[in-house]
């Protein structure tokens, strides 16, 4: 059987580097096309891993196209003719003061489409790339976002509308900017650490609202002086709560009561809905004008894609005009007009499809393959229709830090949810946070 | 001879409306290889227009090599073998809500160069393109920085002082994150609007320091309470003066009286110094770790280019890390690792030599095109040594206004100096800019 030397010291978890061993033996030949691969439970036991962290590599292999799976059979490697994932062999060491940041997801990104696009956009479409495009994107990829909001969220939205900039970091900036410092901003308890550093960096005030389990406490926001309220109804980070119906028009109706009440929703990871009904967007139940939605490239593409998106409410318009004229856009003409293709011709609505069937697959080993331990007994788990991730809650008496170095040692990619509460961070939650 | 009909309804001016009709007849062969133009004065008479308007027509077809010049025996067609320059014939009229804005000199840009350059990285470096730069910028890139500042502005930098971002714009906001907002900001009076715009735009105090014949106002400056004070010390917008290296010394030790002073070295156009001696950067003169500098690829490459880049001093790298740990790098890898290769192998340095040639003849034929008219008798020209444009002022009695439109009707691109004072917008200056 194969046996591959897995390092602890490094940054890439031992999946990867199972993934990376077999990859490596499959494009050059050591493992021969049609030959059958150890079981997982042979390899895990062989290599001393958990039976998962197989099973995240076979599945790398899998989706990427370098063994196939045969029911009752097991796992064969696939003829690979072109190298799909070109590794740079033994790079000289660099000077680098700083190492950069691995993304392993950025291997799903279908690459070569991009990279045929961008092409033929530098051969034919000179002129184009070198107009300077209005400061809220190229007019072409404002057009793609609108018909992408209506196909897939049921929003009706115009061009105009739609402000494009690079990164989501950055639209916050430029939501500062539009509602200038006098504003309280809600953002929710746990979550992203992010959002609130960011606003806080801008020197606004930032309420954390606590989470209940459909949606932020909505009772606590009304005893507050927020009025922007940032939120992520679709699928909250990091406790995977999906805001009810209910809860959102009852939001609408809080936004109601003030003309300087907004909600921005942030629907980060919609595109990974992986079952059950979906649930509307709040932009598109809005009657009153008082939603700001916000989405990204970086999430759903790849995190070198800076691309992220903003839909304004109509009456917001002017005044972000009045505040923001004086800005240019942030994200390369190129890019622009790649992604506009890239959406326009279906490349988008493709890749997350295989994004979703991937996360989907990798959802639904974790939840097999966690029956294989006690401690799993007695959990449970939520958040697991929606997104990159979900949360299982422990009936343990081990504090939240042992729980994961246990969990770890079974192979898992776990967090500690405790860590993204913003008022009560040393409070054990029992509660891991998974990640596909 | 040939005859053009000109629009004065278009946005675009007399020269480029004769440049793209001469360009188009030599590129279909209407004006065959060989032929000689009619001189500068003849279709000057027979358009109606002035000789200036057809010399810079003249002269963009000249450095895009569309026409040569003989002495003493005037322009001829050049062979056309390779559509430099394709323009996409008549669009179908677009259904935008909103013009995209004409950038006449980005048709300077390389972008054969570029593309070129940009397909290779995506041909061979995928695995680059896809893994997440530091929040810094790519380090590649920040090396090449590093290297064309000690080449041209001999200024000792490592990587890791340098912050890439998508746009100056963007890096006034996280310069504005970096200090937080009890610091009073000091900006130029008259000068660049967007700058006090942006960080008046973030809840910053912004007092506008008046501008004297060699820097700004060193006396005002003190009797305020100034702490950051942004300039463009090598060639200033719009007067064009630059800041004398005695100023520049008094700034250092203004700087040097409090640690919360800091000064923003905003360089945009150093690059672009036509006449005359250098002067140092005061961040390479600046031994107290005071000066942030600042420059743009936007100004020097293309308008769609949207890659900026700061130096901060050693003293405030951890002060800025803590501040800004959460963001992400705006600029994508792609464009990244193009522009450190265009750095690296001389590219933009060929470029910067061949705009600078083509803006120096610019500002030649302008200041020798102004002895034919009399209004320009006593006018005074200054800032002419530098960047793409200088100042003239008048000995006359007329209102700026009807000074700019009596100097439009003989064919120059100019603007109010008036315009870009914050305090006294309404005092006529008798100043006009004139653009190369």
């Amino acid at each position: 059987m194969v046996t591959y030397i897995l390092d602890s010291t490094k940054s890439e978890p031992y999946y990867i580097q199972i993934y990376n061993y077999l990859k490596r033996d499959i494009e050059q030949g050591t493992i021969k096309t049609g030959e059958k691969l150890p079981s997982k439970r042979a390899l895990s036991a062989h290599l001393g891993v958990s039976v998962i962290t197989v099973e995240n590599a076979y599945g790398q292999l899998l989706s990427e196209g370098y063994i196939k799976s045969i029911a009752k059979k097991g796992y064969f490697a696939e003829e690979v003719t072109v190298t799909h994932y070109k590794k740079s062999e033994n790079k000289p060491s660099r000077n680098d003061d700083e190492p950069e940041e691995k993304e392993p997801e950025n291997q799903l990104f279908p690459f070569s489409i991009w990279a045929k696009l961008m092409r033929e956009e530098l051969s034919y479409h000179q002129e184009k790339l070198l107009t300077k495009p209005s400061f809220q994107g190229v007019y072409e990829l404002r057009v793609a976002i609108c018909e992408h909001l209506k196909k897939f969220r049921n929003m009706n939205v115009s061009p105009n509308q739609v402000v494009v900039g690079a990164g989501t970091e950055y639209l916050y900036l430029l939501i500062h900017t539009l509602f200038g410092g006098n504003y309280t901003f809600g953002v929710e308890d746990p979550g992203y650490e992010k959002i609130s550093h960011i606003y806080e960096g801008q020197n606004i005030t930032c309420k954390a609202i606590p989470m209940t389990d459909d949606g932020i406490d909505i009772d606590y926001l009304k005893q507050t002086q927020v009025d922007i309220l940032h939120i992520s109804p679709s699928h909250h980070f990091p406790t995977g709560v999906v805001t009810s119906i209910g809860k959102r028009y009852a939001l609408l109706e809080w936004a109601s009561h003030s003309p300087s009440r907004y909600i921005i929703e942030d629907d980060y990871d919609s595109e990974f809905r992986l079952s059950g009904k979906p649930i509307p967007s709040m932009y598109s139940i809005d009657a009153i004008d008082k939603v700001i939605y916000m989405n990204t490239f970086s999430k759903s593409l790849a995190s070198t894609i800076r691309i992220s998106y903003m839909v304004l409410p109509n009456a917001l318009l002017d005044k972000f005009h009045q505040a923001t004229w004086y800005y240019s856009c942030t994200v390369s003409t190129f890019e622009q007009y790649t992604l506009a293709r890239f959406i326009k011709e279906g490349y988008f609505e493709k890749h997350i499809n295989r994004m979703k069937k991937y996360y989907k697959e990798r959802r639904d080993c974790l939840l097999k393959e966690i029956k294989n331990y006690d401690i799993f007994k007695h959990s449970v788990v939520s958040g697991e229709n929606s997104g990159l991730h979900c949360v299982i809650t422990f009936d343990t008496l081990l504090s939240d830090e042992d729980l994961k170095h246990t969990v770890e040692q079974y192979g898992f990619r776990v967090g500690l949810l405790k860590e993204y509460y913003k008022e009560k961070k040393q409070i054990d939650t029992h509660t891991l946070i998974f990640y596909y």
